[in-house]
């Protein structure tokens, strides 16, 4: 059998199956796929569309298993916004991020001889750590490709979590190529960090929570990168508040989410350059932009500096670390990118993985500026 | 009416009545106290030492006014300190630290008349930021004495609360006769940072709160400066779990707490130094002593680079902003300094006011190595 996944240079149809944010090739028929992936992001016309049924059942899912984060608020956060402002502060989640509820819903909603066969992943970033502990939390054995220039610090944490690294050369290998492969030998789940129903629906039990903590509210915002965390929400927010608007956030440099709503389909651009590095992608998912056309009322961006600036308010203010890409939504409310005066704001904060050189280099504006 | 306020160096015997850590001379008769200062530290025979049905009713009072923060797990943590571990994090409470609950409950605790008379606090540090907060929220005039070269950022966090400032040159003049001056002018209460029986009651209601969320612990671990946190903490520990042990942190250069509990009786020592800089006293209050005598098991300490280690630990894998002295009894617990082997270990972090600058250089390990 001879799979051939091509690059987003390659193949640039957003229509092809799509797993993650690396477009396939027409592949093996499908029924062979079970042997490979579980769950691939077949074409649109037969996506599996998370609903909100989904996200209930990931809840209980995870319960227990991932942090119920707190809701913070601020009278400060509140005046600069001119809105009534509510936190959901998933920074302070398992491995840091958001990130572990879908990969650890993910991991549950697998059959018993998946789950003895392990499951892989091909991030660097959040969602590799959050799979790896995920993963150990419920006895699967986990592989994760990484380059071989990989940050210590990352290498050292998902090997900290018990998985298995498998290193490759981002200069001459193909990452999802090397994991397509590993999970054919091993029969083992590739689990995609973004393009995945069961991944959307865990991402969505964060706004859930959100919701049943603090009641009613007019607005959520919600940060998008490869888009799991703004549908996921998304699907909580329409089920249990039709008439609360949703609107995503977007670095500046990266807006293809923006352009793709707008456009009414999925848009790619090039790899955009912004230190929200957790929304570096080309391109949201299918299974994502499936949802978000039909719940998003808009995608704002933000500049990298309204994002430095709203990382040091966190710190200073509200006394949390919050990386860049943790920050969008917040500095869409913040800096005035989204009018909401009077409004009662959920706001999801996705993340704090951020290196201390790297956080304190930004707190002292001695880089982007 | 002629106040005599004696300085520390003046007056060093710890039975006179104290306020604050500035001791008194006799003055003038306790019937005309109450035109000076509302709820003077009378000498130890006769304090008024409040008792777990304060802490209650301090609960109450500050209910929907402070946050109820939340408690949070690390399993890193916990594999650090052979424990199970949970923090209470008061660096996310109103105005960045506990400070707030004492202050709001001694505003709250005061007559009508006090009340119309205002409040006067000469702590340049927490207390003052948290004291004007509580007295803003309340309806109630705050004056703040600071030295005219006080840190911008806290004149204008102070000045942002609402609180009249009132400088004065801290090489030249005493806070302590300003202070008591402006109280006696205006009939108002001068509420000092921890010896003070309505405050200890207040910052008693963090403990209370985390033994609800977590239930049962064999060990509560909390920073000692003055002793405001940690005999209330006790209060409410003794009175819930009988068989918790109860035990303070300070920093190696300020031990004066550690020296008080072994020899039974308030030793004073000269002023620390310690980038601790919320527990820099000589010696803690009367009334706080009089409780912890009775209740704490142990009073350790850790160093400046252990309190720098364990803040770095809490930005990077707990992605919260901890000030040194917050740290504390977290140093206690994760460097060693405390065993607390296959515990269930309670720890309070007390708060998370700290200047950007001197975070980032302390995560970078620019100074105190």
């Amino acid at each position: 059998m001879v799979l051939q996944p091509g690059s987003c240079k390659r193949r640039r149809d957003a229509t092809l199956p799509c797993l993650g944010k690396f477009p396939l090739g027409p592949g093996p028929p499908r029924a062979q796929w079970r042997f490979l992936v579980v769950n691939p992001a077949p074409a649109p016309a037969s996506l599996r569309i998370p609903t909100f049924d989904d996200v209930q059942t990931a809840r209980a899912r995870i319960a227990g298993a991932a942090h119920r984060t707190p809701v913070l608020t601020s009278r400060t956060a509140d005046a600069q916004a001119g809105a009534t402002v509510f936190f959901k502060a998933e920074n302070l989640q398992r491995a840091g991020a958001f990130k572990f509820r879908g990969a650890y819903n993910a991991i549950a909603a697998l059959d018993a001889r998946s789950r003895q066969n392990g499951v892989v992943a091909f991030s660097s970033g959040n969602h590799a750590q959050a799979l790896a502990y995920a993963a150990r939390l419920q006895g699967v054995s986990a592989t994760v490709v990484m380059p071989r220039d990989a940050p210590e610090i990352k290498v050292a944490a998902t090997r900290g979590y018990g998985a298995e690294i498998v290193f490759y050369d981002r200069y001459t290998e193909d990452r999802a190529e090397i994991s397509l492969r590993l999970a054919a030998d091993r029969g083992a789940a590739l689990i995609p960090p973004y393009d995945h129903p069961d991944v959307i629906a865990g991402q969505g039990t964060a706004a859930l929570e959100l919701i049943e903590d603090v009641g009613e509210i007019d607005l959520l915002v919600v940060p998008l990168g490869g888009g799991g965390l703004l549908p996921g929400s998304a699907l909580s927010a329409r089920a249990l508040l039709p008439a609360c608007s949703i609107v995503g956030v977007e670095p500046e440099a990266g807006n293809d989410g923006q352009q793709s709503l707008r456009k009414g389909e999925v848009v790619q651009i090039p790899v955009p350059k912004s230190i929200a590095d957790g929304a570096l992608v080309t391109h949201v998912g299918n299974h994502n932009f499936a949802i978000l056309k039909d719940t998003v009322d808009d995608i704002v961006t933000v500049t990298d500096g309204q994002l430095v600036e709203t990382m040091r308010f966190f710190a200073e203010r509200m006394k949390i670390v919050v990386e860049p890409t943790g920050c969008l939504a917040a500095a869409g409310v913040l800096q005035g990118a989204i009018a909401c005066g009077g409004k009662r704001v959920g706001i999801l904060l996705s993340g704090g993985n951020i290196d201390l050189k790297t956080f304190s280099a930004l707190l002292e504006r001695r880089a982007f500026r």
